[in-house]
């Protein structure tokens, strides 16, 4: 049964950047920083309003095509609930087309704001398996959206079933010594255009390569640190990204002569080291800073948050 | 400086069987399994002496060229050790040429039983580590010597660097709720053969498919056997090995959808299931008595273990 709310309803949600990836996790392994996306909610008597600060202020577009209001929409009816109108309000700290997981973050930024307004309502809300499940049906892919949806690392998978792919995911545990430095450069990406470099096929011993290296980056994050540096090698999208960000690569090789297991984060071109040590070589901040990389530590993220009008029922 | 040791030291090791992949993890997970070979060996006035009894027995060569002297022989050359003379007596309870790890066992039985002699020497004996590389190279994976060297469950991983490949391995967690049900069939298989069947290319989308399991296999081996069956799915290589063992896809097959998690045991035919229920499905059970499958509970495996005179030096 349909359930429409009145106007004057407010929810709100709070969303990690991620980084996929990881190196040999393509498509699958993620984790979640923390630095926030928040979005706010408002039933209106009708129509779309947009308001967008922060990044991507002035460039994205502010009417129902935008994300986080897609993202909404799909939630609500995906839970049977209507609205008259929406006055949504985006205050977003991620930066776009980075690698950080932005569009992951808005989408399942969106949905949860939903879940707020549709706590409201007769209808039961999206439970944590279906943000999962939602989230990356927007994305084609479930590691950054998992990662948003869970917080901290996460493990995703893919079921390739007819009629739609089913997503899912795990939470990994993630020593305490391990250190989290983004670098994150002025350059934007457009993760679209990078999955296109990537082959349709690749050789079984590069297929083996990476499985291993996935399967003991989990050891390595849970209780290995010392197996950052092997566990993160990848010979599946890295190696066919680097001609197109540079950069990015040779910051990522200055990091990993000199020990410090750095990666691509998502598609780039932002980059994640992960260090058990308190700070980066020296050569590799020089070198960052002087190509336009803005590199500090930043702390695991939380999973998506969300709130329904005043009362803290979370996600 | 080259030690040599007099006639009449003996020295003995216990060795695993052991399942290698599980699944998604091809050359690189591996599980060691409580069926143990057992070696003694003797040194000499002169000459090579082999017996071996129960598996194998009457069916591999009696002189330097059995794999268990190999491996002792290569285990003295490393440390340095010379013999003059050596009686080598196997005591086999690993099925040949059936995906348990046979060969692996002889090797790391042989290389350890020399490290029983080399601790009767002023010779350093192999660590670990050097036991896995050794054996592996013997080997040319590292997935199923690791299991033997470390006992439990292993990722293994390959560095291809040049001159020679580098291996090394990490214990995984296991959960202590998970049994473990090989399914040994009478008909014997040969890896190599059978590691010609597979592919020199798969697709990307395969690749990531494996990588996603391999790393979520991990996370159900030690804390979620519940998602076991989705951890064990694989495209690299059982599906390409089917048509090859057919009793042993379909007893696969059945396992599977009753809800079990069941794999080829290395390039197989031998299949394990790994479950928390207490036995098979009747309808698995049936199929493998009728299809000569002998099928019982296994533990964990322990890793090797040597022992130099009537001392328990350990290794």
């Amino acid at each position: 049964m349909t359930h429409t709310l009145s106007p004057g309803l407010t929810a709100r949600a709070t969303v990690p950047a991620s980084s996929a990836n990881l190196g040999p996790g393509f498509d699958s392994l993620g984790l979640a920083l923390s630095l926030y996306d928040e979005i706010e909610v408002e039933t209106a008597e009708s129509g779309i309003t947009v308001e967008v600060s922060g990044e991507g202020e002035g460039q994205v577009p502010l009417d129902s095509s935008h994300l986080v209001v897609r993202a909404i929409e799909h939630g609500l009816l995906s839970a049977d609930v209507k609205v008259p109108g929406l006055i949504v309000k985006c205050r977003n700290r991620i930066p776009h087309s980075r690698g950080l997981g932005s569009s992951a973050a808005a989408v399942v930024g969106g949905l949860a704001a939903a879940n707020g307004l549709i706590a409201q309502s007769d209808s039961r809300t999206l439970t944590k398996d279906e943000l999962i499940q939602l989230s990356s049906e927007f994305e084609g892919h479930p590691d950054n959206a998992s990662a948003a949806v869970l917080g901290g690392a996460v493990v995703s998978w893919t079921e390739s079933e007819v009629p739609l792919p089913r997503y899912a995911a795990a939470p990994l545990r993630l020593h305490p010594d391990i250190r989290l430095f983004p670098a994150i450069p002025q350059v934007r990406s457009s993760t679209a255009e990078t999955r296109v470099l990537l082959p349709d096929a690749v050789s079984h011993v590069d297929a083996r390569f990476n499985l291993s290296r996935a399967a003991l980056l989990v050891v390595a994050l849970a209780e290995r640190p010392d197996l950052l540096l092997e566990a993160t090698e990848d010979r599946l999208h890295q190696p066919q990204r680097a001609p197109a960000m540079p950069a990015s690569a040779e910051y990522i090789g200055i990091l990993r002569r000199c020990g410090v297991a750095a990666v691509l984060s998502g598609a780039g071109p932002a980059v994640i080291a992960l260090s058990t040590r308190s700070e980066l070589p020296a050569e590799a901040l020089e070198f960052g800073a002087a190509n336009g990389f803005a590199i500090e530590e930043m702390a695991v993220g939380c999973g998506v948050r969300w709130t329904a009008g005043d009362s803290a029922v979370s996600g």
